[in-house]
């Protein structure tokens, strides 16, 4: 029988096998005592199974409270659990509280984070995943070989309906390729979520017909489940192209329901996400949390940038790209969303870390307060690209390019 | 116009206010540059406010991590914002992305965790609350003047209908209120989900059909969508009184829409919880949480129990079920469940420390293994919350009740 395989950093006043033989007990049916009908038989089936220990370094001090270590040190480990796919089935929701449900209660662990999942591949004949991936975002917009060129609408909250249609427009005309709603933008009382959408879609449209180019509007669709579709609906019916659905607000079941639509690439964006990460030993790592998503059908998904102004290090944001472009069931493309404080200067960086151009490229600033203007503001980021791919430094580039050296010159000097 | 106000514990390398202001800022509309359309009207409209910052400590180390403080000191305080209802107007997951968004992102902070939450009146009228509360729960069960007394299947995963249909006659027969499945226990390959809800309501409803009392069972119904409806209909028409999902599993916007079918009673449990709080100057606290899910629609919420087998302090479950039985406008009340390692011996400090019987006592052991059977056990359960209001301690209770006096002997002595 196949088995799901998840992979988790522990820290334990205990030895490790101990602490995650406590692990499988509480999150299977391992460690209580007998019943009558739980044969043998049964337990072997249901059980989750301890794959691997292997220890790391040792702490003096807990991470996060929990038991007190009678020898005053805390052992750091990697551990593999595994569960037959038997206990759940395909259900997500179960199989969250399965890999990251009660087991964070646990006194034993001192730390404990999710760092990966491996599914079977039966999940890849069951789920479908992203509609649309790297490939069907790039064939919606009409762009290849360089990074999609994105921008948010700001300020986040407080634009009518009729300015964010003038700012889009403002943003077709310079020649973007996606422009996205803030996660805080859903349906204000000066901007109703339809009166946005037919004033945002007949830019779009009007665009569109004149150029064929149709930029790509990730409309923020999030909101209780009816309300929610509708607005999946109405941007559907409009001739958009792109839903946003801030992922931990509106939760797994109503995501996955929705990308089931299967008409809209699903911009996933995963504010709040510093809650489940931020701490070096709680949590979930990036690697397994995107893997769940794509499972429930998220195209694009956020993984902050280079140099960002966040509190995330280069180190991290590399690991949640390469996450990204790794394929799952041998596909499974879900595209990078690179944003916070990006105005490409830091494309070069980026492409040395990563060599992808298979990037949603946000940069908010740096194309309306171009000096020359946002025309001049989207061919810079276009030219970061391609002096990034061919090698060149932000200080060459800002020389071949006059654009991106007025970037630099307004940007670059902090 | 009304206004939300949330209550943050915060850590920072500067001055609160000023990180405070960056809060702010990056939740609202507040600190963009000014765009063509962007009126003094507006912002003052649509920007969040600070309202109130109280210094606390001071820490020489950063709670989590973040920016480095120059002086080598990290500030800790309450902080006080408020936003327009007008920015998000009744949408739960644009609320969530509001008050629980990017702002754990935000680098100025080295500790950030959402407290409290207030919400405007307007909120009672658009949100029906939870359908059944306290009141609605104990008509349910016809239980009145003590706690509801429930256990769980144990193993949690592995037995088909049949075995958990004879734990649930034994159950019953012994004078149980309440039983619910695990939370890993969806729908298994040995344990289908309407199986196991024929099997189960068959023996309920005979026994009430003998004796009166409806047994209320909290089949797990989490699940993707439309399972999670279609598991939800089925214990309707089986004549069953409640259903359980996993709030974090699920998702808020799931949760809301099963709901607000208002048939049944929702236990919710908040496995995965441990990753949201267990840090103490990371994530979500109790008292928040707990009105969020309120307003979608949860009647029973989990709050761990005293003296638990987990990780959490005696002090924090206390402060749980007071925020539980703390009147929501006016209403809107919330069954606190009570479970990890009870058994009885913890209701004199349970009562004592919060002077309510208005909970759900959930005991494991402590009825199936009692020593002269599962109805002393429940027995047992009843006699120590009597005991408990009556001011006896545990010894005292054991001395004057047989059958507690007997658990006392075997779960007491460790």
């Amino acid at each position: 029988m196949e088995r799901i395989t998840a992979t988790y950093l522990i820290e334990t006043p205990y030895s490790p096998e101990a602490a995650a033989a406590v692990l499988a007990g509480e999150q299977s049916s391992g460690t209580f005592v007998a019943v009558p009908g739980e044969t043998d038989e049964l337990k072997q089936r249901f059980a989750a199974r301890v794959e691997q220990v292997t220890p790391l370094g040792v702490s003096t001090e807990p991470a996060i409270p929990g038991a007190v270590s009678a020898s005053g040190t805390y052992q750091q480990a990697l551990v593999q659990v595994s569960w037959s796919i038997e206990n759940f089935g395909y259900n997500l929701p179960v199989l969250l509280s399965t890999l990251q449900g009660n087991l964070y209660e646990l006194r034993q662990f001192t730390g404990l984070k999710l760092l990966d999942i491996d599914f079977p591949d039966s999940f890849a004949a069951h789920y479908q995943g992203p509609a649309f991936g790297i490939e069907g975002c790039r064939r919606l917009t009409n762009v290849f070989g360089r990074p999609l060129t994105g921008t948010i609408i700001k300020p986040s909250v407080g634009l009518t309906p009729e300015h964010t249609a003038g700012l889009v427009k403002t943003l077709a005309e310079a020649g973007i390729d996606f422009v996205k709603d803030d996660e805080l933008m859903g349906s204000t009382a000066n901007s109703p979520f339809a009166e946005r959408v037919d004033a945002i879609m007949d830019v779009i449209n009007r665009h569109a017909d004149k150029t064929g180019k149709k930029v790509m509007y990730a409309f923020n669709i999030s909101a209780e489940l009816d309300d929610m579709q509708r607005n999946y609906e109405k941007v559907v019916q409009s001739g958009g192209t792109c839903a946003m659905i801030s992922l931990n607000s509106v939760g797994m079941a109503a995501m996955k329901k929705i990308g089931d639509n299967r008409a809209l690439a699903i911009h996933g964006h995963r504010n709040g996400w510093g809650m489940l990460t931020r701490h070096p030993l709680l949590g979930i790592a990036f690697p397994a949390y995107q893997k769940l998503w794509r499972l429930a059908g998220v195209d694009q998904i956020h993984v902050n940038g280079i140099q960002n102004k966040f509190w995330e290090s280069d180190d991290s944001v590399v690991q949640s790209i390469e996450a990204c472009l790794t394929p799952m069931f041998g596909g499974y493309s879900v595209l990078p969303v690179v944003s916070s404080g990006q105005w490409g200067g830091q494309a070069p960086e980026t492409y040395r870390r990563t060599q992808t151009v298979d990037l949603l490229y946000m940069a908010g600033g740096g194309i309306l307060a171009h000096p020359w203007g946002p025309a001049a503001g989207v061919t810079a980021l276009q030219q970061a690209w391609k002096a990034a791919v061919d090698g060149l430094t932000v200080e060459e580039a800002a020389v071949a390019y006059p654009e991106f050296g007025q970037s630099v010159e307004k940007f670059g000097k902090k």
